[in-house]
């Protein structure tokens, strides 16, 4: 092939690469919450094994609890490991545990099991955090506005929801607030149940957080700003978010004043 | 502590430990099952993503094709790192279809992300390996006469489901005969269906192999030889399998020649 025309070969893929960022996006969104699933099914079987040799450790935060798993000896403690992971006054609290533990000894390979299985577990924990950030960066990339008005990772996951970029930017703001929320909405139409009033969007800070009364209003004018946003990701490519956002706040504050 | 109420302690919590050690087992059988469902699921995933990229890539072993994510790159493909993988013929083929690929090019950050995640299930399947390995060691170790007679995989299942193995040795042959076959014989129970002709030996490969109308009687002979190997294991820990190794088989050819 001649240079100019390798060039224009890579043009061409490099747009249609781009045209195709939004097919990764759903693969990273659905990736994330499988990966979610993934980690908490491992995590309570790691607790209920481990429970065998050290019932009483206890950790709300499941990569902490791998981590704990693997630094842990009943023998010989090395207490300063754990400060590194829990902070000392959270070492001791540990050390003071093991003293008194009602778990039974383990052979060595029965512990070494856990430990290789915590291992793993803690680095999909890892490997679910690099992806949940390649998946912001991704979002703010192909819808800077909508990932301006509602956070990146809600922007993918609409993206995602609706099948692409394009697809979202093509539906009508009340499509938008129930996205997510499929199951409610066909409820609603055939049994004559209350429509749902937010899907997906639910998530944002400020439905979530509102009071119930509210969250109806709130979710109505989130979903007309991403609408609007989308449409600006899908075609003009224009950053028109911040000027949306300040609007968004304008009547936030109106609505929330009204109480 | 004294010398000699060390070694008593010591004595103690061996023996504990031994006691517990079908605790351990329930818990890495169900692991592995958990451990199948997870890779599965990330598999498919993976191939989803990548073909995005890499369309043609073909492999049935889920974690060959992981390994092959990680070492392709279209640009510069480096066929004898293939090679190692799945050998020069295949290699080739796949050099062949990357040729002529019709997947798009993914910046380096985009592909990264996917061998991350390849690289990740890959290890997955190494600690999948390595816990059937270490469950299998444990089967032989508490219920040698079980898993001579039904291999150990079967052997740990059939503990697992029990809930023990003194439950599995006190249960009746006809119990050990549908054990995970609960759902077919409630239904049976209720409904009056057919009743379950087998539950987990059905994965003896004597049974999932003979033609069907032989597959019930063989059950019945093979739970009747793990529900007497169970009590050995249990209680009198005497290695009385070959004995009844040998008596299966001579009735099993029975069976067979009478068809």
């Amino acid at each position: 092939m001649e240079r100019r025309e390798l060039l224009e070969r890579a043009r061409t893929q490099l747009k249609q690469a781009y045209a195709h960022r939004d097919r990764i996006l759903i693969q990273t969104v659905n990736g994330l919450g499988e990966l979610t699933k993934v980690t908490n099914l491992l995590s309570e079987r790691l607790r209920e094994w481990y429970a065998i040799y050290f019932p009483e450790l206890y950790s709300e935060d499941p990569k902490v609890y791998a981590r704990l798993v693997q630094a842990i000896r009943k023998e010989g403690l090395d207490v300063q490991q754990l400060e590194k992971i829990v902070g000392a006054k959270k070492a001791a609290e540990i050390a003071a545990k093991v003293e008194r533990s009602l778990g039974i000894d383990l052979e060595p390979k029965d512990l070494n099991a856990i430990i290789s299985y915590a291992k793993k577990l803690e680095e999909l924990y890892i490997l679910r955090e690099e992806i949940e950030n390649y998946n912001t960066a991704l979002a703010n990339e192909l819808c800077p506005n909508i990932s301006y008005i509602a956070e990146p990772q809600l922007a993918a996951k609409l993206v995602a929801r609706a099948g692409g970029l394009i697809r979202l930017a093509n539906m009508p703001a009340s499509t938008v607030q129930v996205l997510g929320a499929e199951k409610a909405l066909f409820k609603h139409l055939k049994k004559n149940t209350k429509p749902p009033k937010h899907g997906l969007i639910f998530q944002h800070a400020l439905i979530s957080t509102s009071p119930k009364k509210i969250r109806g209003k709130i979710a109505r004018l989130l979903a007309t700003k991403i609408a609007i946003a989308a449409k600006a990701d899908a075609y003009t490519k224009n950053f028109i978010a911040k000027k949306l956002k300040e609007d968004f706040d304008k009547k936030i504050a109106r609505i929330m004043g009204a109480q």
